[in-house]
């Protein structure tokens, strides 16, 4: 399972007042937090449009300078936003996201191709979201699947570089939310075996009480239909434990050996 | 989903405790607990072979005089006991357990047959195992399920009165154990799309620390892929909260109605 750490994102309070008073000390150390349990990247989103870049600058070089090896997942819905950040990085990320919504997939797949030295390792979360708007059923999905595909191959990306976001509304209003994600999570893994899939895991429980109760269903339920990386909070005890029950119950984790470091390591479980 | 409250076994601690000193109020106390939550029906279980009757055949008394309505899984490795006990019972309850080991599943199918009147709609648990002990693979348990149907349909036992128990073993020790319990659920209801399948919640973390992370995981994972029952704590708020969120994303409860209900009730979430 990859996880994408989502903490550093303005449309948090917390995180909102650190970017505005540019509080370092704040940022690097949730930054920091989430390295120690188990992001494998950090998501950041600055949530101020006027000054997107900016913020996502000024975060990329202060973790960085903390943590060499760290990995982002450019969060923006500005393609020159990410398109400025990508060369300060020390390492390849991920781009958070692309969809068939106007020209970002042409924009981002020929910056990201794989003539592009130094930019051809960059991963890509790729939404099935066409320029008709959100989609209502599975077929619709799967459209946008074929399409994206198509348009990576033109462009050279491979596909164990993209993640792809069936996307997933509340289950408030959408009662077949979770089937109609993991029926389009099915139906690209039947073609592509390999495929990556991801999902935000808040979306679900959007307008519901407890939402980490349905946010944790969600997670064992998708992972346990494909899915294989998640942009969520791995600072979530409850959440962070039940990747590690779910991949010691699907075999990945054969003889729980990480389950039992990770709760030797107290990342999940009652707290010591 | 079917839920049978767990807490009154003679197993945990406080319980044998109040066994052994007939704590009439304790017992009473536990079975009201439960039953404000969401358990369908009372497990009890003596814990004590040489009272096993008496302890059972004591706990249905104190527990209908305060709940008439009360439904009970008869929890004992011994036949007599339940033979002694259903009489007892104003309501059908549950048998736990059956399996292909001796005499007891035709004993038990012939006091539980179309023609006994007042118990022929006990439902029985059946578990997936032979004269040969516990199954290694799927096709041992689809053997054992093949036998057990075909023995009910000789008695007259209606395929909905059953539960069957594939049985599952520490994800500890052996990795596939959740990946062939799955399997069994999956093949049982490509033949027999409505066939019941139960599972208690906690074999498969035994050894391993943080169980109820597993629990949880497996609770979920499980109900994804078709069981309809469970043998499990309905005071734990997790794990309840687990069962109306699994619920609500498998579009059992269409609107969330009854997870809204359920947390207004407080019975999962933050305690109120």
């Amino acid at each position: 399972m990859l996880i994408i750490g989502e903490k550093l994102n303005g449309a948090i309070k917390s995180v909102a007042e650190a970017i505005r008073n540019r509080d370092g000390a704040f940022i690097r150390d949730l930054a920091s937090r989430q390295l120690d349990t188990r992001a494998d990247y950090l998501d950041i989103c600055s949530g101020v449009p006027e000054e997107d870049a900016d913020v996502l600058c000024w975060m990329i070089e202060l973790i960085q300078d903390d943590h060499p090896d760290v990995r982002f997942s450019l969060d923006s819905p500005n393609l020159d936003t990410i398109l400025t950040c990508i060369p300060l990085c020390k390492n390849p990320g991920i781009i958070n996201s692309v969809s068939l919504e106007g020209d970002k997939t042409d924009r981002i797949f020929s910056v990201v191709n794989r003539e592009a030295k130094g930019q051809n390792d960059w991963k890509i979360i790729a939404l099935l979201l066409d320029e008709t708007g959100m989609p209502d059923t599975v077929d619709k999905r799967m459209e946008s699947f074929h399409r994206i595909v198509k348009k990576a191959a033109e462009y050279g990306v491979a596909m164990d570089r993209l993640y792809f976001d069936p996307l997933v509304f509340t289950v408030a209003t959408t009662p077949d939310s979770f089937l109609n994600f993991i029926s389009a999570s099915s139906r690209i893994r039947s073609e592509y075996p390999d495929a990556h899939i991801i999902s935000g895991l808040s979306n679900i429980s959007h307008g519901l009480p407890s939402r980490k109760t349905l946010n944790h269903a969600f997670l064992i339920g998708a992972m346990m239909n494909g899915m294989d990386s998640a942009i969520m909070d791995p600072l979530n005890r409850e959440l962070l434990g039940g990747v590690y029950a779910a991949e010691a119950l699907l075999g990945i984790d054969e003889y729980c050996i990480e389950y039992l470091s990770a709760y030797r390591e107290d990342l999940f479980g009652v707290q010591k």
